[in-house]
């Protein structure tokens, strides 16, 4: 192996990694300089803080943009596919971190200040390489993802329901009670059927009051809709990871974590040391002399 | 078969079909229609575009109507029992969908302009048409319909509270506060209960405040009652689903996944094994091999 | 059989039960007069209705009142434990539903504006009469009785969670903002965590914003832990209606309630038909005979 | 045992057990006391109460804290491990619950009126006390803390996402319509998610009504999320409990309902026919002979 090579490896296994020690110290590092970066574009959109504290405030933010550009260069630098990276979800999340503060550099602040307060709010988009680190967020995605056609079906239904209301509610209550449109009225209908419920727009007539009342009642019971859902896929997510011990005997699973032996045949399981690894295993890691030893 | 017969089959296929080339083709054109008649609906309702674009705008309704028009004309040609198909949900949605433009023409548009409004604005019943296409929406309908019962009683329960709440204050509170009469009380209780809280009618006294506050904790936990019910009836419905394991003699499914005999004939299951191996299969390769090596 | 008795015990069946014609169209007749009443009620409490049909809708309510007080008298007469009927939840509601007409004629009516008020809404309690005929509440109602305890710690924790909240926004918004008081404080602490949020109180500090933020991902998540349970209560108790065949060879129970063998022994199950009758059975009556037959 | 010893003992079982006489009519003593001197709290933050009755109030408040020293001290005294006592939860609680009345006493009220104001609200904290009573709390705690992971992921998502929503509203509407900071919109974006809605913030222009909307239907399906994973838990959570066949052997509950063979030890469980049997004694009647028989 050449020493660049090996370089490259050992940059992967730290930056890429989260077994090392270094790698654990690097991810650590990333992370704090997330959170501090957010609170400086926090910071600038105070009235009173920016205009006092401007200047140490730009600093702070080219500091940032330096840290993450560095770490950006790194990544495409010991990826093994660089392409692959670039356009992954978090190699776009990446480049996004720190475009803004580029783009800012390049427009002529005078012109467009429009523009300007634009990029520097796009920078809040660096709250998403948080979510690199957030581990147990596979089985929460899993079975979004297993009831996304559910999910699908019950938007729907909900567009058409809230257009529906929407329509009825502007033809009863109309523009003079602030029924303008039918896409505000449409919003209307959002905001009453999620229960959420401003009171920027309120219905005046009997009518119009009977037609909110029937919305309220539509959208507390709908609610109980998605919630079934994605609590039966999650039961079932979860009892399916609790259930991949199988008896080595008759080679049913289906047993409790805390099992020693087989419910329906009664030979003895894995003993639980054992389980504990290959649990871990099955997470990517490969512990597989430990088990066997 | 005569020519007749066999264009009038052959068109059955392609507009209640879903599974030829030109059956699909000819959905997804009916979807962008109805979705592009939505919009020049939505357009219509803001002032200032309806009084720059009117004359572009009738003229696209005219065109979906026409479309609408021959579709439903089309469907009912093809159809093999047109009556059936005139008097099912569908089909008064589909002439709903047209009926309105028609009676706009015939009403003189200057004496009743509150029709006009009404037959324009219920051309959004149109987005009822999407439903034919939203095809999970079964097993979510099958859930509710089983559960129905329980969700009358659910209702009923609240329709009680919601007047005893309404009741009390405005016996509490009085018409001085904003509380009229009974029916405005139950609004407010309703709009209370399903914590959608507009805040356009709020108790003052400190007594209406402690009944407002039993309103809502009641309603917060009765929240808890129409999912429950759902989500119950939901598990019940997709973990009947998912036992995919058939019966070899009887070839019929459903069975619980530690069943050993097939709960319809008697006759034994496959083996654990086996049914491993099929569970896999079913996500559309076939190992069959594997399972026989 | 004295003819006394015997005409006891017929009214018995026509009133209490619900299974002759006869008692049937008692119950649908109550139904009508109960809903009848209180649109009577509510029409009352209508500014504009009051002033023009106020003989009428007096006139009606003396009638309803009357008819209430036959029934009343009827039950008492003929139940075989009049002093149970009496002080039973249904007997109470019963005397409650005619009382305030019999106490408003007894006040002077220029006297005590309020107190008639008062009375004529308390006769909005009707209502609760519809209770009796609301079938599958008991299943409701049990699983809400199991779960008791629990939802008696779950309002604890609320109770405890909206004190301390409610103090800390006290001190931090303080009086000039409108928590003018510990128990307003309190309120608004309920306001928020129900998710009603109505608006009339609202933190006007950095603090106190953060402090309401705080309170409301609380709510958000405490909402979950009643429908946790209840859903849990729920799923139970409608397994447990699901699984009350035991197959006649091995007596082993959960069958699903469309098996015709046991899953585990593979033997016949009870025919359906017997099945539907012995399901009838558990919820009380005697058709013994026809699963014998 | 020496007197002392013994006496100790005998305060321990008193004070900390529940299963005595005494130890039941201390802690209701003690329940009492806690709710009175929550009661002299709240009266003493209402403006009219307070001018009226200030003295009295303030002596009662100087009489619970009496109660509350004496208790703390004897709970030290007689403790086993009194610093384990003093650093537990329950310790610090009871300190808080008198240490604000004896600061208050040490500083000169004239000049902190705001230290002193906060130390009286302080005393809420008192209400944790009750916790101590709260005993079904620990299934509940148990639930929330196996989940605690999937808590923290669900946070974290929910934080990123009102970030993100708070950056693009305060860009679209911008300080004129009220979002004058990027916290301010973090703010409406948590009371926008949570479907509180207070309505003191909210969108003018169109595009900021849409991301609104998206915003609420979001919220919508997110409050599914915390629902299931606390469902799933505290379903198998109960029927874990549930579960209250022993082991003949090894005496461990917790096998599931169609087990055979003792998931700890191997050995065979109890037939069905005993079990059901068994799992009726467990509502408290000893049928014990049914199942020899």
């Amino acid at each position: 192996m050449e020493p660049e090579h090996k370089l490259k490896h050992q940059l992967y296994i730290i930056i890429f990694g989260t077994h090392t020690r270094a790698g654990r110290a690097f991810d650590i590092t990333v992370i704090i300089a997330i959170l501090l970066s957010l609170l400086v574009l926090i910071l600038h959109s105070l009235q009173g803080v920016a205009t006092k504290w401007d200047r140490e405030l730009q600093l702070a933010e080219y500091f940032f943009t330096g840290v993450f550009t560095l770490e950006y260069l790194l990544r495409l630098y010991c990826s093994p596919k660089p392409k692959a990276y670039a356009t992954s979800f978090y190699g776009v999340v990446d480049l996004l971190a720190i475009l803004p503060t580029y783009l800012a550099l390049i427009f002529p602040s005078a012109s467009f200040m429009g523009v300007i307060r634009l990029l520097r709010v796009m920078r809040i988009f660096r709250i998403l390489k948080l979510v690199r680190y957030l581990q147990d967020s596979n089985i929460l995605l899993r079975s979004l993802l297993q009831s996304r056609r559910k999910i699908f079906v019950f938007f729907s239904s909900v567009a058409v329901l809230v257009t529906i209301f929407g329509a009825l509610i502007y033809v009863i209550e109309g523009p003079s009670n602030g029924f303008t449109s039918i896409p505000q009225s449409i919003y209307w209908a959002i905001v009453t059927i999620t229960t959420v419920g401003y009171g920027d727009l309120v219905p005046s007539t009997a009518l119009g009051k009977a037609v909110a009342s029937l919305t309220m009642l539509l959208g507390y019971s709908i609610l109980a809709v998605p919630t079934g859902i994605i609590t039966a896929e999650l039961s079932q997510e979860i009892s399916a990871h609790r259930s991949l011990v199988k008896c080595p005997n008759c080679s049913r699973a289906g047993h409790e974590s805390d099992a020693l032996h087989c419910k329906y045949c009664g030979s003895e399981l894995a003993t639980p040391e054992a389980r504990v690894v290959s649990e871990d295993n099955h997470s990517g890691a490969n512990h597989s002399k430990a088990s066997h030893s």
